[in-house]
């Protein structure tokens, strides 16, 4: 492999440009003729692929039905929740002609789904019978971006799901909230072994249209935050404007109680930036679509043989659902497959040669701490399986580490201020409430309220901008 | 169920809107406020879930990968390949506008993505180590559409999978163009139960840009031609004006040969249409969301009792593998649920009440031929399992009994008009290869040439519009 090939610059010289030739370099997406689209490659989508069916699994598990929605919304129903119209106005994209004929009326290609679903919604709801109606669609958003783009993090088109819920009670839509983001913190802990904060948005931040939005929060490697994953609670602020009305047990007409949330293909974005090291990814066991990488190692006389004992091994780890892979290709040295497969992340390589074959061992290599070590033939399913579990829990400490070390406490004003510059991260500190008070420390530090955690302390030290007394614990940042 | 809930109109009546009936009130689709576009409900939506699965894994076995690319696609793009322009154009939606502004360039929402995947290939493509490449994407895809459209036959967005690939000779694209075809032929006869015959398409019916079009057509019920799907041999139509090249074995530079194919909801719309009775859809069970149906009968007394019973017999073909759910709602009526889910087409029933219990006897229903019948318990896996493979070959055999009644022979154009008239269907004729002989016969009768079969007989009799001796055997029918 050429330098060229290789990612070419160190993750803490300058962060940026190694997270987008991580993402480039390593097959998992590439820029699209349209500035700030860009393309899935097969890297990406199969890692894509492995979130979804997690995800998938745990929603109909819990209830919820796919469907799909068109991606074009006519502009009434788009500006029927005016605050939700607002804001997605200024990002949208619009559709105003179909062949060489204008549109009677402009059409906007999907930010989001709520007024398109919700018009439904009033639609196939008339009865308590017909709730609670879970559905959920896997599809992209367009967003026209006019913030500098980064690869998965912020583009104008992205890949995700988006869950809307109606319910017969206030309560019931709290606890799908809640649901919902605990299906996405165990997404993300236990799969791309991320750790999470679980909190709420400020008024400012929440949803365009929310009652209130749930979020979690994550820290990246170079202590900027980004915001993993979103649940809203939008109360009836929809459920008015379109109508969504049932006839209760008593046949009294009520408006019904409902959610929105979303995950996005950000969060391989973030996989990329916590785990990755100067020489490219490294996945989590647990998401990563190749689990073990098997290199046989020949030369012409005993290129059969080998690679049929690759072969061997691969078919051994396969029926012990391990996903696994042999590179056979004769196009490329042992060398430069070595140096892909780690640009690439997969978390355990094994190599397998003659004289390997004679001791009947294997040599496996961890790509998180690139320790090698060999293993008998007979131990390789049990070796193999007890090293990915290494591997992913080695990385959720490492990252937990990460977040504990760069989650600081701040008294004052100055001191937040004096964090921020100095080592970024999470800054907790003691807020009033009050937007002002928000907005001055944006305005000074470019941080904003990434999250009020579930279980932030109240009153416990005045306001750092304001010195009111009543106050509750938040947690700013600068974010992507 | 009341009648208003219910498919109201035979299908002998008027298919058309018995149609549009099936596919609203099964719960498959629904209309979105936007002309031309509809929503697929969980129902139908499941069903695409299955052909995905089906069609995803064998895709995968013959190596291709799956990837993502954004929907929106710049003019100057789109246009590189005249025909394939010229032939989208009257069609694309085109985006103008973001935000308040107005685009530099207009953006055309994907009609198809040939282009956009090619200007990527030009870049992944390099040398023949990169070949051969074989990517697919599942998406959807958008054609304005000026005809009268119908729910999953002809809307302006559809779902669909495409697929690109690039190869370094000319007859391994022609291996890959029938892999693909008997993929789809597979799918659409062992799992959708509808026949199909294989064949290629005209140079005037073929996809605009390609060197030739294979595809697979099916029968409806009305005597109706469905094009069922197509897989098309791009030549070096694309390559070309997109400098696909790569450096040969011997460091020549060469253009790769391609393929596209795709195949899209429509076919969901023709097993409601091939299938389907006055009662509703029946579904092919190896497409059928829910294969089994068990709808627990019970009053007050019983309720738990049989309720039990239901889950512990539902459990057991669970564990057979089948897709089984059991009607457990104390809202809706047993006589409601069984027209309900008539309509919806599950392929078997099964009733348990308090008496069956005491019998150790369940009841069977089938919906294909309506026939009822008790089997013991201790056979419930083995009876069901064989009573579904004989209700998938049942519905195989009646299509291919229609599809056979249904494909006549004419060897005048006479003949040919008054087939088409007096029954529809497929007419078998020859023709001479002329564009104005399938041109005159299309004025005459609305019936265009829907595919040359591969096994066509040649220059068996003169051509029926024009007399010449050379001739290829074609089939004639009105389409959707």
């Amino acid at each position: 492999m050429t330098k060229e090939i290789g990612i070419t610059v160190k993750k803490s010289f300058d962060f940026s440009d190694w997270y987008t030739q991580c993402v480039v370099k390593s097959g998992i997406a590439d820029y699209s003729p349209v500035k700030g689209f860009v393309i899935l490659r097969p890297y990406g989508y199969a890692i894509w692929e492995i979130i979804r069916e997690i995800l998938d699994n745990e929603l109909k598990r819990t209830g919820h039905k796919n469907g799909f929605l068109p991606v074009l919304i006519p502009e009434s129903l788009l500006t029927r929740e005016k605050n939700h119209f607002q804001g997605f106005m200024p990002e949208v994209f619009w559709v105003t002609k179909s062949g060489s004929n204008d549109l009677r009326e402009k059409l906007a290609v999907r930010p989001t789904s709520e007024t398109l679903a919700y018009s439904m919604f009033s639609k196939w709801i008339s009865s308590y019978r017909d709730l609670p109606l879970k559905l959920n669609f896997w599809n992209s958003a367009l967003r026209a971006e006019i913030k500098s783009t980064k690869p998965l993090i912020r583009n104008s088109e992205f890949l995700w799901q988006e869950g809307h819920t109606a319910h017969s009670d206030e309560s019931e839509a709290d606890d799908e909230v809640r649901t919902i983001l605990d299906i996405y913190r165990n997404l993300i802990e236990e799969y791309l072994a991320i750790p999470t904060i679980s909190g709420l948005k400020t008024d400012k931040e929440k949803f365009v249209g929310a009652k209130y939005t749930t979020c979690l929060e994550s820290l990246m490697a170079d202590g900027k935050a980004l915001q993993m994953a979103t649940s809203h609670h939008l109360g009836q602020n929809f459920s008015k404007p379109f109508e969504i009305k049932y006839l209760d047990r008593d046949t009294n007409e009520q408006y019904v109680w409902q959610t929105s949330w979303g995950i996005s293909w950000r969060i391989i974005g973030a996989l990329i930036m916590v785990h990755g090291d100067d020489r490219g990814l490294i996945l989590p066991p647990n998401i990563s679509p190749v689990q073990v990488i098997i290199v046989p190692i020949y030369k012409d006389d005993s290129k059969a043989t080998v690679k049929q004992k690759a072969y061997d091994l691969e078919k051994k780890l396969k029926d012990s659902h391990i996903r696994v892979s042999t590179d056979d290709r004769d196009e490329y040295t042992s060398g430069w497959k070595f140096n892909d497969w780690e640009m690439k992340g997969v978390p355990l390589r094994l190599n397998i040669g003659l004289r390997d074959m004679e001791q009947n061992q294997v040599e496996l290599i961890r790509r998180d701490t690139r320790e090698r070590f060999y293993i008998k033939e007979r131990e390789l399913v049990d070796e193999t399986l007890s090293t990915l579990k290494k591997i992913q829990l080695n990385l959720l400490d490492s990252a937990k580490n990460h977040l504990q070390s760069n989650t600081r406490t701040a008294s004052s004003l100055e001191d937040l201020i004096s964090i921020l510059d100095a080592s970024g991260g999470f800054v907790a500190c003691s807020w009033c409430g009050k937007s002002e008070c928000e907005d001055a420390v944006k305005e000074k530090t470019m941080a904003d309220i990434r999250i009020i955690p579930f279980d932030a302390k109240n009153n416990v030290s005045p306001c750092v901008v304001c010195g009111n007394q009543l106050t509750t614990e938040v947690y700013f940042g600068r974010a992507y």
